[in-house]
């Protein structure tokens, strides 16, 4: 058996289309990149001379500073579009921005998009490397492998892991592409949200549903909190802060429950006060920094292996 | 007779100013650097070390990107400064920005700006070598010089073309550029568009002008369409968008009049179904890719002669 | 007695905590950056591979491009967060941004914020050098450091000099990190104002504080304006456009009062007719574009002396 040194596609679209050897290539690359982020001179060649285009169409700070930041580590030439400003506005359609950008020839695009499978329309039809960085309610698949890598190196692996997801489990691709990631890699899966925000079919892929935070939080290795959307907070779907914070918050109280040397984890950025206790986010469980730092490292990973030669 | 080898210019401020061995001089640097877009590595050291500012007080995707790109590709430091939160909203005079950047000692400055003769005044005060990138309804010498090199790609040539330009005649540096380019390189040029967007003296620099599309597109071996303006679509200057396709957009039909091998072009963002027909945008006469691949050769041409050394 | 080589913080929040040994290094080493600015190759690798992140809260052109050009001729990797689209608007606290940058191991941070007091938070949580470039009304050390640097060119010295500075005198942080600087090197100070606009506790820094404009332009060696905010003039502190100007603009009639090698300074923006009028921001008094070349050499010897290696 010849080991695996390449992702079998040239596109990242989502978790869906990665097979548990090519996560395990990901998050190993990616340890291998973390040690480039502490030296004093924090590059390597891998993607010289290679172009990058970030193209985020929805608002975005950590995750856009988080792939320009692994892009020049890499020595890429980066470039940002962002809607504000953009033809975007002036009516072209996303596949005649797609056209005009691949005639550009970059070697990758890392797009964000509100709609679901904008990244799928690209990759149809670019030449250039398409990474999913979010698209609409449908997967993020970089955060998912940020979050993988760092509960690998907190726990060991990732098979036979209790891990709970809480928050709106209906629009969010953070709990997608985590609970295909988990699930493929042998973890067990628990999503506890809002009774008005539960996603149809997240028990056919394995996952135990509930609306109790306690019954979620139980012997649990990990608690994966999901960012309250505001927008959604004063519609139909959620109650008030205050009450979502009684019903769905997490406390070092109901931390109790877990297992004993549980890690709690954010997407970021934290709704303090909201969906996680200040106690709980500065507390010794929290890993939501570690997740920032491999964010950088598994993003330098996934343009590495999509687009890279050898590193040195 | 020795060889032109440089611009007699430090600026490109508009067609206007170029000699026709200077518009060859460009389309054949332009040529040679086309290469480089396609190596793995895309990149030459010709500007390391220089400083070139983006200005861009209009939004503008497609035009920032390909100078951005063009500027990376020569391995320039680029820096980009746009209307939205500078100090232009503070009140400060364009000559006094003008004169602030210069203190920073750039090489060059590419200009997007709303009025025509901004760039120009930008000449009269900075050291640095002033690219305009489209000035008011005046000049946008770098998208003339971009179709110059698509048609010659296909045609071989441009004296002795037939060069059909169709759209809003009044207030279009595209026009006025290609206009002068095409006319001063020797092809034969008809415009047509709405009475009401006609731009007087149109006549005197030898276009044909007309409000009959077929008229100007029969026999044509080249069809350029202008982007209609959505902001004077609502005024006195152009009926409803449908009114506007049945009068002037480009149908497959309308085209059966052109030369056999025409081939049409448009500098985008299109509006399809207002002045293209998508099956025309999409077919085999469209040459609208090519023009944007052209656009970052042509840009890293004008670069390199106003401020470059040796490509290697 | 050893030479001093670095300053003794790793952060420069404030000219509150320069020595005057620290103040002449930055000084002398502005000075060696300047001649980079003078060559065809205007990059040393002084900080390659170092990550520079420009966090600009408020709006800024001048400042942002001086950080940006500084880092970049020292061959920084710069990245840039402004607070339109950031996770700001998303309802983040500054030190849980703070914290999350932190994450990405960046080496330096630029800050300008509208909270004073901004730039020393991020300094008692991240491991990053911290350069404030403006917190509210509190500080903006590069900027009186560039004067200083202008002024030193001019004039040779600092101590004993005496400098007016006329304008808003409650709300600026130029005119708090310039008292702060060239009291400390032995200027004398004046500053000038209007009533309502005047900082209690100027005279205990050893100001001279007055409303009259002639009489603190009386024998100065130097006029410092400082800039109108247009957003107090609607409100109660400033009277009309018309008004100000006649009270405290400076004008050639003005000047005459000065010592006669006098030079006057602005930190741009200008307001002309407003604070200061054209025959004077033009005239042979003004080394306003000195500031703004001299604003690159200082910032690039600030981030040199916080995080550079040997410049070649």
């Amino acid at each position: 058996m010849t080991e695996l040194t390449r992702l079998r596609s040239r596109h990242l679209l989502g978790i869906t289309d990665l097979a548990p050897d090519e996560i395990e290539l990901i998050l190993n690359t990616a340890e291998a990149m973390k040690e480039i982020g502490t030296r004093t001179i924090k590059k390597v060649p891998a993607l010289r001379g290679r172009t990058v285009v970030n193209l985020f169409f929805e608002a975005s700070t950590r995750t856009r500073l988080s792939f320009e930041l692994a892009e020049k580590r890499l020595s890429a030439d980066t470039m940002g579009i962002t809607a504000v400003g953009s033809s975007v506005s002036k009516g072209e359609t996303l596949a005649d921005t797609a056209r005009t950008l691949e005639a550009m020839s970059p070697d990758l695009i890392v797009i964000r998009h509100a709609s679901s499978g904008a990244p799928h329309l690209l990759a149809r039809i670019c030449k250039a490397g398409i990474v999913n960085a979010g698209d609409g309610s449908h997967e993020h698949p970089t955060q998912a492998l940020l979050d993988a890598l760092t509960i690998r190196e907190r726990k060991g692996r990732l098979a036979g892991l209790k891990v709970a997801i809480i928050g709106d489990l209906l629009h969010s691709r953070v709990l997608r592409s985590n609970v295909l990631l988990l699930t493929r890699m042998g973890a067990e899966v628990r999503a506890c949200g809002p009774a008005t925000l539960i996603l149809q079919g997240l028990t056919t892929l394995g996952v135990h549903v509930t609306t109790s935070i306690d019954d979620a939080v139980t012997g649990a290795d990990v608690v994966m909190m999901l960012r309250v959307q505001h927008e959604r907070m004063h519609g139909l779907f959620l109650p008030s802060v205050r009450e979502y914070f009684t019903l769905f918050g997490l406390t070092p109280k109901r931390l109790e429950r877990a297992a004993s040397d549980v890690i709690v984890m954010h997407p970021g950025p934290m709704n303090r006060g909201v969906e996680i206790d200040s106690a709980v986010a500065d507390g010794p469980w929290s890993v939501i920094l570690d997740q920032v730092a491999n964010g950088v490292a598994v993003r330098m990973a996934v343009l590495y292996l999509l687009a890279g030669e050898d590193v040195t």
